[in-house]
């Protein structure tokens, strides 16, 4: 088995988590006998002031001979935001049709989670977030700009394909796991797109049987998610709430550190893509404070996906031993630096299950 | 002083806190020299049940002849979810142009916060959430519904009027304050309606520039809101992500038992509505279970927009004082019943401050 992985370190702390996971990723491959060929990208926000380009058609067609790409993180203050989030972020999700945001929420042992007697056992949930449409398409127009009665009207489109593939996947990933799929939308409000996500999982509910559907509003599910995670197992939301309540799975999990992310492509056309929750935090980049466990689970998601899930579980394993050892998640309280954290998990993984 | 005030206890709990609400209302009244002339209206789930009437023209002008409206909560199992929300709850905003929604997430002295480490001091702040526009204009259309191809298109309206009438009323608000406003919105992806609130913010803080204006993403807020309330004072956003973030809110506090909410009609053409953010919770309803003190505080919000602040504050502050007695926030373990709560607090309102 041979896998050919795009690399993007992107800005900031992008390199280092980057650097650690790569280290993860050669340990795993000698440990579980197969290989890759990796390809280090240039792209990102310093790309970006240095050259003006963003997502070209070259850069596409490059990644796209790949069978993933693992991202680093993005982001510069001298960058304007939203430039690398619709010129880059957004136009790989839509080129490469990765229909699914999978963010699991898990709460690791030892990791200090802000929710008062959480535990490890009451957290385990995914959420599972459309990303290629929903209020994401781009579509809007301001009538009057720049006048006293200017009006902004935003248009969140919902296709029935669109969302039948997550909730397709959502009901299979359930079926892996404790057999519960919640769809989080707000149908009472936003009842045509509501209705039409309620309708697509009753209707591709009934292929799924033995999975027990749920329904829960997004305000409610802000309420009920940091105090009984215990309740969800597979959460299936549009790309707008899924953006949302991801971050608030980040704080329950104990923080952007740990958590990981696959952009899933469903249909094979196109590489996924995977990447750490958290941001380039150009503060901090290059003092290897940074907490690579994010960006190593990432890669473990990037394996699995890609058949190795025996590496895929002894990354997760030899990770999460890691962490419950960290004094801290991230800083100069960690213990040892990102490189450092990274050797660890890695000579882990090389000597099998911890 | 006489003050015309319609009360529509509505459903399950909603009579319970509601009676507690006018005893305390009752004491404040003794207490502090004013009077109110009370208005019993039915509405809500059992109404429609009974009547099939939702918001009618004769309810509206009944409640337009009152200066204030004090509500209880809303629902019933038997009634199809988003019937009473849109058919009554929206329809109230939309009439009376209720143009806020208030909601103040303040950490009360011995009330159990499930994020762990949070004190009452680093916890005050209060969100600001438009309450007529935005995604819940009602506005969407499904193309092809009920086929493999279709297409629910949903729409969110931002008018300058509309925001700037919210934006100005939180800048007076954290004038009052600490002088810190915070816009939430999703500006990088929702780029057209978020460029309408940014610019409106920007120009309308121009006749405040002693109060510090910032901008966070609905996601990050998310994220920052739980760990690190202490960072807001008054957060402004729009319909949908203060339905959001205010649930989140509500966790902070403690829970929904405490939490109090204002629709506030700010042109005097209409009266406000004040209500307890929980629902009808039809389950405890007529065990004496319920927590008064959100509905208590309600009332007290409700008294300083008819002027009387002192009554409200000595209301806040016997109601906090109350509550922290609390061995628990609602149930059997309450130590005392909705209507023991009530009857405390009146009696420290009517004692003058504890
Ligand atoms: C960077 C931005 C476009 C992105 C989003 O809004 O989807 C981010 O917040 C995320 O959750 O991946
Ligand atoms: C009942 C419903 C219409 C309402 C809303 O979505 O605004 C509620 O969730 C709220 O926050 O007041």
């Amino acid at each position: 088995r041979n896998h050919r992985i795009a690399v993007v370190p992107g800005d900031g702390i992008g390199p280092e988590v980057i650097d650690a996971s790569l280290e993860v990723l050669a340990a795993a491959e000698t440990a579980f006998g197969f290989g890759t060929e990796l390809t280090r990208v240039e792209a990102g926000a310093r790309h970006y002031l240095r050259t003006g380009e963003l997502w070209t058609p070259e850069l596409e067609e490059q990644l796209r001979g790949h069978d993933a790409v693992l991202f680093g993180a993005m982001g510069d203050p001298a960058v304007q935001p939203g430039v690398l989030e619709r010129g880059f972020i957004l136009a790989m999700r839509k080129a490469f049709q990765q229909a699914v945001n999978l963010r699991p929420v898990k709460l690791y042992e030892g990791v200090a989670t802000p929710i008062a007697g959480l535990t490890p056992e009451r957290c385990d949930l995914v959420i599972v977030r459309e990303n290629t449409e929903g209020a994401y398409v781009g579509r809007g127009s301001t009538v009057h700009a720049g006048t006293p009665y200017a009006v902004a009207v935003q248009e969140s489109v919902n296709t029935r394909p669109g969302i039948e593939r997550v909730v397709d996947y959502s009901f299979r990933l359930a079926q892996q796991r404790r057999k519960k799929l919640t769809l989080c939308h707000k149908k009472n409000i936003l009842v045509e797109a509501g209705n039409l996500w309620q309708d697509t999982v009753d209707e591709v509910g009934r292929r799924y049987p033995d999975v027990e559907v749920d329904y829960v509003h997004v305000d409610a599910m802000c309420f009920h998610l940091p105090v009984a995670p215990e309740r969800f197992d597979v959460v299936v939301t549009d790309n707008l709430f899924g953006d949302i309540i991801t971050d608030l799975g980040a704080v329950i999990q104990g923080g952007l550190g740990v958590a990981a992310s696959a952009n899933l492509n469903l249909d094979g056309s196109a590489p996924s893509m995977f990447e750490a929750i958290h941001g380039s935090a150009p503060d901090i980049a290059g003092r290897g404070w940074a907490n690579p466990v994010g960006a190593v689970l990432s890669t473990a998601m990037c394996l699995a996906s890609l058949g190795e899930r025996e590496a895929a579980l002894a990354i997760e394993a030899a990770a999460v031993h890691v962490l419950a050892g960290l004094p801290q998640l991230s800083g100069p309280g960690m213990g040892m630096d990102t490189a450092g954290v990274g050797k660890e998990i890695a000579s882990l993984v090389g000597a099998g299950l911890p």
